[in-house]
């Protein structure tokens, strides 16, 4: 029980749970939802769970026109004695306040967000699946609801969170997927808002993961915009090269995302005492890497697919496939040493894990 | 009539319509609206014009998550004579066509798209204000609807219609407005969504916006996200700078939203014999020019303002105060005949205008 007391309205018949199903990633929703509303002259009020509902908002309300919007993505999980877990939730409200900032949306009180977050998942518990790679997806949310045609930021808003049991976010799972290196559109450029969660990023990156779908691989890796030659980032994770036993992944530089994940893993690499640098690296030092067989393993991090091999990178006329096409064994290890954590399989020395009483 | 059968739900209770009030912009919605749908196995269908309402929408929706999403702005005017006229709506369609292109948004028909916002505006045609500077504002626009939380393009969205009685976009109607150069935040670059009408562009601009009306400017100019010297445009309007009798405005660059306005104001320039010129006009060649005494005027051109003529511009420590800060004879030529055509004052040369019969 948290000092906040969020109004609950249980929903009347329960959906049936798709389990056995093939979970998949972002089909199915849970019984409730958690809304908070905002009003410039209340500020945040009105804390409630209530059943997974349709919003009903004027078709004049602002995120439809001028997209103002923040969202994060976390995940619980449960573990074989029965608790409840989750992984940094600490991190993913940082940024959400982060990327409010930069998107003109209030400030969330960071302990609200947080009983927010639990109480919903504490309510919804039966939902977390408990077969091997799933867990329970969490998607707070915040959208700019005034009724108004004018480009200002708006007077009001709602705070969501809407929760979705998931299995693997890549139809591969943990095996390698195929990556395409976009060189015609750009994802974020320092100044914009590449470096926050916004719904703008995702719709303007769609046009290039259509492109490269069509060609058979699963997701593109982004370039700089400025130069067109540093890598960014995968759009769904950041991303990590071992070239001569040194982890490379790109510094944070004002357009890539600050993943909860790539933090995990520099902190990990570094706590095993093996090289990890984060620094500026281009598409040409990877594909010389690769030529000279110094390049040892490619992987994207994110909370979505945690940790997912990259078997093939493919840009322009250059096809590398990398450690033969197979899951590395740093990879391998960051995978199971951050879902051990997660499941509670293993040791949490640098307490990552936020427990849900239940 | 048009060769579309849209069903028609008339309202029971028609609203108290806002004249006499100050109109401002975008904040009173008329009594019907128009909505038609997509399935990715139906295509589009079930156009409608219904009582403007609320939209339901489940909270995974695209749109609210990865901001897949279109829109345009066009005008009805009405005549002294009693007519309604549209100002170049092919112009727009055909735009919005364009941003769904880029948005993964599946295209519509134009001449469907036309007849839905002729009949709309036909049905609420007594919406049309009648003051001076007056007119209803169309907005026609698209959002993802499917409930799915994965990045990749939605298989079902909206088309709707809706439609606000408007004044003047800025405070200062045909004043001029003061503008402040962005240094720090960028707009869009090439390979980006900068040319297209669509959400996020507009979500990532308010934090320069909200700064620069800090310190009480109107809108900011925009600099290229390259270099960081070459004017773009004010995020709600394109710009115009004359120089030595010699019109300029920044050439599309795949970063610039290609305005109608702005188009007209070429295509009138050019009718005049006037010298207009689209190339790339950094911000110290118009810092130069004032100071040589060469800058004779500045003006921003769009739907929502028509002609709004600049009469300060700040960069940093330069302030420059353009035509004393006076409408120019340019823009005040422009606006005039703009305004003329639009309202049915002044021959219509171009054939712009588009009637609807009433």
């Amino acid at each position: 029980m948290s000092q906040y007391n969020f109004t609950f309205s249980e929903v009347m018949t329960k959906k049936t749970k798709p389990y056995g199903k093939d979970l998949a990633f972002g089909r199915y929703f849970t019984d409730h939802m958690f809304v908070m509303e905002y009003h410039h002259q209340k500020g945040w009020y009105d804390g409630k769970i209530i059943p997974h509902q349709p919003l009903t908002l004027d078709p004049a309300s602002m995120i439809f026109h001028y997209g103002q919007t923040v969202f994060e993505g976390l995940k619980a999980y449960a573990t074989k004695d029965g608790e409840i877990q989750l992984f940094r939730p600490e991190e993913n409200i940082a940024r959400l306040n982060r990327s409010n900032e930069r998107m003109c949306i209030p400030q969330i009180d960071p302990d609200l967000a947080l009983a927010a977050i639990k109480e919903l998942v504490r309510i919804e518990k039966d939902w977390i699946p408990k077969q091997e790679g799933t867990s329970l997806y969490i998607r707070p949310f915040i959208i700019a609801t005034e009724p108004y045609l004018g480009v200002a930021p708006a007077k009001q808003y709602k705070f969501i969170i809407i929760l979705s049991p998931v299995g693997a976010y890549y139809k591969e799972g943990i095996n390698p997927v195929k990556i395409a290196v976009e060189t015609e559109y750009i994802r974020a450029i320092k100044g914009g808002t590449g470096e926050v969660k916004t719904a703008g990023n995702y719709a303007g990156s769609l046009i290039a993961q259509q492109k490269s779908a069509a060609k058979g691989y699963t997701q593109v890796l982004w370039l700089d915009a400025l130069e067109r030659k540093y890598i960014e980032e995968v759009g769904s994770m950041n991303v990590f090269f071992k070239i001569d036993g040194e982890v490379i992944t790109p510094e944070l530089n004002g357009s890539i995302l600050p993943g909860v994940t790539r933090k995990s893993v520099i902190q990990l690499l570094k706590h095993w005492n093996e090289p990890v640098t984060e620094r500026k690296i281009s598409i040409d030092e990877v594909i010389t890497a690769h030529k000279e067989g110094r390049l040892e393993e490619a992987f994207g991090a994110g909370t979505a697919a945690v940790i997912s091999p990259i078997g093939e990178l493919v840009c322009e006329d250059n096809k590398l496939v990398i450690n033969n096409g197979k899951t590395g064994e740093t990879a391998r290890k960051l995978y199971d040493t951050l879902t051990g954590i997660q499941y509670g399989e293993l040791p949490d020395p640098f307490n990552w894990i936020n427990k849900i009483d239940v």
